[in-house]
């Protein structure tokens, strides 16, 4: 898929109206960051960062674009110009994909002229929401499934092939094992996972004919779905006669799947008929709406679920505050002065300037995150000082000497090309599960968990204060009228 | 984007099973329907048909797709040979991309060998569900913007690329008159929106010169943005200046842009003070987390804005029964029998066998719906008969004489090929309209919309009954225990 058309067309339009004004290399920073974890979470885990990058290396306009672009009538030949030429030469600063991150920070800096930082926003934006809160919902219900396994099933209720695709991708750093989408299974060399659908046991005179049919052609992974027609009076003893005959063969039935009912009941109750058959190693699957709230409730019951089969509320980020991450691009700092958006509401003004992520953790052996202190570019926390919170900076705290001082960020890209290697997504996975179990207590619980710190530097909270005063100050005074 | 591989794994492996059975060919039909309609609303707008008919027309396995099917070591080399040969050669009867549907309606039917048939299920779902969610969407945010535009502003919120995409077109569907998104635009031949952002008005020393820069760019087509420092304060009486500025020049400004506060006041403010600067006709544009709800509420209070900004909401479908539509992909015959899928809860079992989905309307000037009647294949409603709710048989109607009647669907597709060329989004969009234009009263209404009848003519209800008592009469009694 070309994705260089991947923008809004406002985007376009600043761009050659820089151009007129010669302001397009004027050098610029803009940050991307959101204002609220998703699904009233403690935490978020930053997800699609190589595929920005990828973008950002590739981003060229072919013939077919320029042409495009000629036939929107609204474009001077300068900026055509500007538009054929163009390649992304800026710079990038960012967490590591996989980071546990918090709301309020720069997950991502772009630094350029202001023409080239400003074309790319919506395309970074689009990717970074997108896999940013499919990989967060992965890990709750991850966390929920603790040791069991979770498996992405999502691809049919998916927003279009690629909401599959990304998905799949997300879900994987979260924390799944699996994919039941075999063109993630190509594209990232994820394992894919799968039996057979109802209609397989439709397809045949009765249900043990058709779960020895599936037993013959998959003799070494057959899961078999009991819930056809009914899952203790029928799928079950028909699966354990199926399981007693592939074992006189010399194999082992994999394993059930359940895809409706009451799952807590009918795990335990299945589990109980498998083990009492000499099957204990049969594995219980189960599918059907699942997110991690209903998987809390079924391990709370004592469900005997090995693996969990998660597809449309995995997929769409389902839930309170799911659906859509609300990340916003915004321009931090041009021509080497930091730039402010005020806000009527005072503290949903942006964070000027160039900055810092800095992660200050506990010197216990799990390395405990304590506290996120965001400062201005060249500076760094100092224990002693006040910190700020940055929606009310009545809280404030004091850094406590003695934690370790991370940089969360580093620099990923310099003139348009990625400084590393990409990384697997198993080693981003396993990067996101080791971050999150540095999370303090209660950062990961479902309801109201713990708020995690993330604080302004003193000198940065001063910025923004004198600025926002800098921005209001000429304004007319309102009337009062209508109580406003 | 190839999406040849666009599938779960557990179509594969059927196939690879039928294969095994000799079933591969045995002629089967699958019904794709929801079992409610999204949003808790009183209709659904049918989209993504083109999409789904394109692929289906393309698609087959090339040696990339077959290498990673056989790295998957889990096929013989029969299907792998099978897969090498594929091409659908199968029948689709659906209704028109654009047609008001309801639940339990067949949307779509696929007819042709099991194999085939069952392996494109994923396809046809991810494309059809994500696409009519969206599209209804957007219907009910245009049938409260009434006259007024909505434009579709989501990219950067979508569910990754093709999410923003897909979205785009289904958005036009339901009645979106333009896009932000240039990769839409150009894909689809959508017209293309958009200004500029608060980027824009920061990167010049105050909002009066970057309205004048932006004027300067696009004398004809200028849209200012005037909340970021204050909208009534600072913003409007900006863009009045600049207004008479181009005025003096011979151009009018075209709009202002609202993103922030108050709407419903804002814009019968900021209406108040263009109209009293002598600037009627400059257009007022609003956007900031719209939906249909906060339109109705806007238009409630007098509010006064041209253009609707919609955007995530729009493309993520969100608010109660959103974020995906649970569309299923069944089983309904196979060998010439129809078959049925049995429910624990009896009236979600599926509809056995091939349908005919007939409208029945009243004869006034608008045709306004009166009564859909599902029947078997080679039936028709007869008036004077009754019909059965599918999910309540105990609420039935009789057929009323004198309506007319229309048959919902027709075939698409034959031996694998369209037979009518895709019609354009404009032409869909109109017939969208028109057919929501023919809902009962009380059908649009956000708020507990009139349920529009859809029944099961007596033969197919009977049917219906009859297969569930036969799938179920060979089943043990259940135990007692526990209240189950």
């Amino acid at each position: 898929m070309n994705l260089s058309l991947l923008m809004d067309l406002y985007e376009l339009t600043m761009v050659a109206g820089y151009l007129r004004e010669g302001k397009q290399d004027e050098p610029a920073a803009f940050d991307l960051s959101f204002r609220r974890n998703p699904f009233e979470g403690g935490y978020a885990i930053f997800a699609g960062l190589d595929p920005a990058l990828d973008y950002l290396e590739n981003l060229q306009f072919g013939a077919e674009e320029l042409r495009y672009f000629e036939s929107l009538d609204l474009f001077e030949d300068a900026a055509l110009e500007w538009l054929r030429d163009f390649r992304f030469r800026g710079k990038v600063t960012a967490a590591a994909e996989g980071e546990v991150v918090f709301a309020h920070e720069p997950l991502l800096t772009v630094e350029g002229g202001l023409a080239e930082t400003q074309l790319v926003e919506t395309a970074l934006l689009n990717m970074i929401n997108f896999q940013t809160l499919i990989a967060t919902k992965a890990a709750r219900v991850a966390l929920e499934a603790d040791a069991n396994a979770v498996v992405e099933f999502g691809a049919r209720r998916a927003h279009g092939p690629d909401g599959a695709l990304s998905a799949s991708r997300a879900a994987r750093i979260g924390g799944a094992r699996a994919t039941s989408n075999l063109l993630a299974g190509q594209a990232f060399g994820l394992p894919v996972a799968g039996t057979q659908a109802h209609a397989w046991i439709m397809a045949f005179p009765d249900e043990l004919a058709a779960f020895r049919a599936y037993a013959a052609a998959f003799p070494k992974s057959c899961i078999l779905l009991v819930d056809t027609y009914d899952t203790l009076r029928s799928g079950l003893p028909h699966a354990i006669e199926v399981a007693t005959e592939l074992r006189a063969q010399g194999h082992e039935l994999r394993g059930i799947r359940l895809d409706s009912g009451d799952l807590a009941y009918l795990s335990r109750e299945a589990r109980r008929l498998l083990d009492d058959a000499g099957f204990p190693d049969v594995k219980i699957l189960a599918s059907n709406d699942l997110d991690e709230h209903v998987v809390a409730s079924i391990r709370q019951e004592g469900g005997r679920i090995d693996v969990y089969g998660v597809g449309t509320r995995l997929v769409t980020a389902a839930g309170d505050r799911g659906g859509a991450l609300g990340g916003v691009y915004k321009l931090v700092e041009l021509g080497g002065r930091p730039r402010i958006k005020v806000s009527a509401d005072r503290h949903k003004s942006t964070i000027p300037g160039r900055k810092k992520v800095w992660r200050l953790s506990e010197t216990d052996d799990e390395r405990h995150f304590a506290l996120d202190v965001i400062t201005a570019a060249g500076a760094a926390p100092e224990s002693g000082h006040r910190v700020y919170d940055p929606t009310n900076p009545i809280r404030w705290t004091v850094v406590d000497a003695g934690l370790l001082v991370e940089d969360v960020r580093s620099v990923v890209m310099e003139e348009g090309k990625r400084v590393h290697a990409a990384k697997s997504l198993d080693d981003i996975a396993a990067y996101a599960q080791a971050q999150l179990a540095r999370l303090p207590e209660g950062c990961q619980r479902l309801l109201n968990p713990h708020v995690y710190r993330v604080s302004l530097s003193a000198e940065l909270h001063a910025l923004r204060e004198a600025l926002i005063e800098a921005a209001t100050a000429a304004l007319p005074s309102p009337a009062n009228g209508n109580g406003r």
